[in-house]
């Protein structure tokens, strides 16, 4: 396969081809970071912009490890600092990267799509580290990773995303890339945490937690926000936990190979409890390993796409 | 010419010379940014130190992108985390800094003549990124370097600089830029946003903004804060584009080949409607772009300046 | 001498034999920093992440540098943007540290132990750059050098502590350092500025300034916080200064060869007068410079140690 987008915005545009392209990629970036000299001359020479509008630590910083470990040039722009205390528009701070020679942009805002609009505007590659609620390509990309390299496979898995999927970037990049590739979803929340137009989506719903954990080949659970219930979309957080929180009770009820996943970071004690966590089912570590590799990936990738069409032009 | 200085202050204490050796030597740092692979080893083992005390994207970004392109060392300070909150005096920062074996320190300050006083306490150089009203030397270069590669000359041009001169430091290095490289400097703005002592410089002023597009080679215009309306510096907003906005009925009026310059942000609809900022007259971006390049070369003479000096003591 | 510490954390749990070995290490990494290109190769492909929970220039930045200078990717992570923000426990933002394979983390935190609990929860090396009032260990290692390095020897000096000794880390650590290399340490503060166990630390006492500073080999002073005088711990600002304050009359008492320290940033006219901060007593910029040689040094160690034993697992 060749690959052909400037661009990584969200894994509804993808097809299952382009889907295991990248995991392809990211199993040989994975072994960089386990070297003692953890880095590799790939990208030298290039540069990348960090452009995170929402705090994140994960996020950024795998970025900004993945950038440094091909010795890609990173530059990190806190918004707050920026010209846009000054009222520039992003289309001109977006100009002006484009006019330092920036190869690819990184970045995180609240607004849904925007950076679909940004990678109109400009031919440095746009990569989406979450808009709004709508994707979070990345993590999505880790998230399959993870599955294959423990299952082997993901066509005709049962993978049961759990919780407040109505906010979660997170579960909307997931159920495309998980769809795309043959496994079944199920989701598993309140009513008031489903997003409106959910019978749109490839997926089952369930309300039954205990029948969704028995069944399911991996548990996907996404952060609550505590500051959800003051909204009432849910009774309270005691309610939501002895609805839909994994406990050491509960445990025995899951497949002997069932895997517990989460994007992080977990409330201990809500979505899962500590020993739940840190348990044998738990690759949520190893998630956050698999992103570096997923983002090495991405970059390399999309680097390659530019200095071909330059050759192109 | 073998540079001299350690510092690059302002552009009034350069000679002609000075200001086309750092022009000429900016041309050779220009390509490095095309290249697939944009960076050169240069100033490996150099050490650079952005010390920002005023917001800023664009001149931040292009210091750190230009060391880094060098490969240099490069280090944020960024005062509000720094030991200044401690109350540390400026000149104990400073020899600290020194003591670290930083080569250069880019400092932008709001007070007038900062970089000056602290230019005379260290042997690091100094480069001044912006102080209070005073100077910007990097800025009227790269817009030197913008107009001689457009142009093909300097001398002998008609440059009309437009807008708040009396609080722009871009405003007065471009002056002494400008006139020391035989151009004609042509000021126009509201008499209120004039300095005080513009008899001094050597320009010529006019009020009829119409009569002066139709003129000039070269249109820069300055950036107006709008904060300046409460202050009664001109009447108001709407007055202010009405007598020296320009938008697309004006640009009839221009000459042919006339360049517009911008040092940004741009209040698009303000001092340029959208459609000028981002039409083929405009050299904006080209201006950024150049910047980069501008920095680089700054960065590697002032280098060398400190290693002859080493080697000769 | 083999260094088989996977931490520094504090210098109360070295033995002098480690002392001795991180000083002469740091000798050798001193040289790099006066080269023309002050940069080696040695730690490429290492990671170091900077974990900063108070403010600090001085030494975030002397990590930063000597990092960058063993050619090490570091990171900063500003704990006000990081999922701290989100409330994710600290043990969870550490094994996503570790998840991500850095090499190094150095921390300060305003809680005495902190890094101590930290280093029990990961694998990652975890450097103390200073936690609450109780170590600050890579500062007392740069004091030893300093002294070592101008008095050829530390066993048998006679080392006055004046100042704010309760709050002081930097006491606490140069006590155990100086101690273990077999100086006498005095310390010579107001009653109130005494630690509470004084009487189990290997020092002796003295309330008489005058007395102490005549036979001292090295005079350590300590920052006194202003805000101490609100909350009573001494008099007044002018009573601390007329007592323990050293100025130009008092130079005069001085041993010939009697050295000035102080941990930076130094009080004008509190603890020191500024010709005496400024003076040839003073060592102060050398402990700058020796402070980089023994964070190179400490990262350079550490990382020997992480490498092999992942060659022993």
């Amino acid at each position: 396969m060749i690959w052909k987008r400037k661009n990584l915005l969200g894994l509804e545009e993808l097809d299952p081809e382009e889907i295991n392209f990248i995991l392809d990629a990211a199993g040989s970036f994975k072994e960089i970071s386990t070297r003692p000299i953890k880095k590799v001359p790939t990208l030298r020479g290039k540069t990348v912009a960090n452009l995170f509008f929402e705090p994140s630590t994960r996020t950024r910083m795998s970025f900004e490890l993945a950038a440094k470990r091909l010795s890609a040039d990173l530059i990190n722009l806190s918004p707050s600092s920026s010209s846009l205390v000054k009222g520039e528009t992003l289309l001109d701070t977006v100009r002006n990267i484009e006019a330092f020679k920036v190869d690819m942009m990184v970045i995180r805002h609240s607004s849904s799509g925007f950076p679909y609009s940004l990678s109109n505007l400009t031919d440095v590659s746009i990569i989406n580290a979450g808009d709004g609620a709508h994707e979070h390509p990345t993590q999505a990309l880790l998230d399959l990773y993870t599955i294959r390299e423990k299952k082997r496979k993901i066509a005709g898995l049962k993978v049961a995303i759990i919780g407040d999927i109505l906010h979660s970037r997170v579960a909307r990049s997931n159920i495309w890339g998980l769809t795309k590739l043959g496994a079944e979803v199920i989701l598993c929340a309140p009513p008031t945490l489903l997003p409106r137009e959910v019978e749109k989506l490839p997926v089952k719903i369930s309300y039954d937690f205990e029948k969704v954990i028995k069944e399911a080949d991996i548990l996907y659970f996404l952060r609550i926000q505590k500051e959800r219930e003051k909204r009432s979309l849910f009774p309270s957080i005691r309610e939501y936990v002895r609805l839909f929180g994994l406990n050491r009770f509960r445990l025995e009820l899951l497949k002997k190979d069932c895997l517990i996943m989460h994007p992080g970071p977990v409330n201990r004690g809500i979505e899962l409890d500590a020993e739940v966590a840190d348990g044998p089912w738990s690759v949520i570590l190893e998630q956050v390993t698999n992103g570096l590799a997923i983002r090495m990936a991405i970059l390399y990738i999309l680097s390659g796409v530019r200095t071909n069409l330059k050759k192109v032009r």
